[in-house]
């Protein structure tokens, strides 16, 4: 390993390393040290407090899974909500659908929207849509203000530490439910069933808590520790496993499809073990 | 990065480090310098030339997916032949399916048998079994020895340089097709569709020369690189997208299930498009 790499502490015993072509920026913001460093093997790559968020090669994965399921399940999603997802990924893939009228992106940290107009343009290139409207606030005191506002909330977050850990909580999922509208939905990225087991679980069971529609679904980002990634969705009425795949509209996508959105649901059996806690476990 | 690390140099531009709690074995083979390493990230480790093969964490996935899929696909396999696989894991999977009369384990290493019986008896157990036969040979020369004898034979090979090489070639599958019965199938592991594309659409296209059903399916194995992994199968009769998931057994395992049976063989288009060289996407 001579040479320049980057590496990210993935877990305290597990490291990812890419070899470095150019460090194109570096900063410390008022919440973080935001990076961009060009990879032989990603392309280019942000980096938050040297955690890597997305990079050009396997962003689509994650910004098509987390958006368009969502948006799929939804019948008709109008007003739409990404909180964190700065870089503009999500944002990409919500203004592919025609129905949508509105794309609300609330980032706490506007050099993060900065730096990716700058330095990933075809990440951050549907930020500029008429329909998008960035605001530089929390996404906690966000959902709390609104009440039946929106029909899809995208929960496009850092790891659940630090500024992040407070959208992971019963009343955070209480104020997203608020915030939608009487039949409104919503993601969150919830981390890896290899190594977040524990946290997934209890996820499940505060989303649960709150939504009478629960579901997981997976997705494999090589760039993310273990690669296979759970989403977590809170519904009030719309089933993503009920959607007829023949009425889900083909966008030009590269990960996410019709069928895709189906068997992202079907979780091998050491996942399905994980939902269920083990007081569950004893009343079977 | 203090301490003991395993660093794997996945490609010549991307690393996978592990914390070491002990390292336990090393040797310099006959055939390659084999290692086992207990990590905190995966628990025990089996590395041949410095490439992780096997851990105790998260063997489930691929030797579950390797053996179930073709063994499922098959109505009623009886012999079955493992080419590599020296750790016993993919034995360990066959063998509970109550058809199988008899299965070969034709292993170039004999001490990668012996290793993994000392230090991975959990992946290694099935090999006592009455029906296990172990031969200590070269897999090429093996299959080309034997007409119509087998009725799934499953390539579960380092990866394709050095002696593996031979595994992946287009007259290896044309012995593959003579050592299988009138309604035989293959399957072998076959890399990383982030990172070998041109090889998997070589693979693909090698055994669509030779057998008249290939296909592709996927499964995500964590400290193989990029996470997601492809498997290609080549099938004289079965087809495993016609298989009835009602009338596959429920096994007890933790990856695979008879709805991940299926869902394995839903393609991201991304992949889907690796299958389809220049050459035909002209011809459309």
């Amino acid at each position: 390993m001579q040479g320049i790499w980057v590496t990210e502490l993935q877990t305290p015993h597990l490291a990812l390393s890419c070899r470095v072509k150019k460090t194109l920026h570096w900063e410390k913001t008022p919440y973080q040290e935001l990076s961009i460093v060009d990879t032989e093997a990603f392309g280019r790559m942000l980096l938050l407090d040297d955690v890597i968020q997305t990079t050009v090669k396997d962003e689509f994965v994650y910004h098509e899974m987390i958006a368009h399921v969502p948006l799929n399940t939804h019948p008709h999603p109008r007003e739409v909500l990404v909180i964190g997802g700065g870089d503009g990924g999500a944002i990409r893939e919500i203004i592919k659908h025609a129905s949508v009228t509105r794309a609300v992106l609330v980032e706490i940290d506007a050099r993060v929207v900065a730096t990716a107009r700058e330095y990933l343009p075809e990440i951050a290139c549907g930020l500029d849509d008429t329909r998008v409207e960035i605001r530089f606030e929390d996404g906690i005191d966000h959902v709390r203000r609104f009440e039946a506002q929106y029909d899809v909330i995208i929960v496009d977050s850092t790891d659940p530490v630090g500024p992040a850990a407070g959208l992971f909580t019963r009343e955070f999922y209480q104020n997203v439910f608020k915030a939608l509208k009487p039949d409104g939905l919503f993601v969150a990225q919830t981390e890896s069933p290899f190594f977040n087991a524990e946290f997934i679980r209890r996820v499940y069971h505060d989303i649960a808590s709150v939504f009478p529609i629960t579901r997981i679904y997976l997705a494999t980002i090589p760039t993310y520790p273990g690669g296979l990634w759970t989403f977590s969705l809170g519904s009030k009425e719309y089933d993503p496993l009920a959607v007829d795949p023949a009425r889900i509209p083909r966008l030009p996508t590269r990960y996410y499809s019709p069928e895709v959105h189906r068997a992202a649901f079907i979780l091998p059996p050491f996942v399905q073990e994980i939902l269920h806690s083990e007081e569950e476990k004893e009343k079977i």
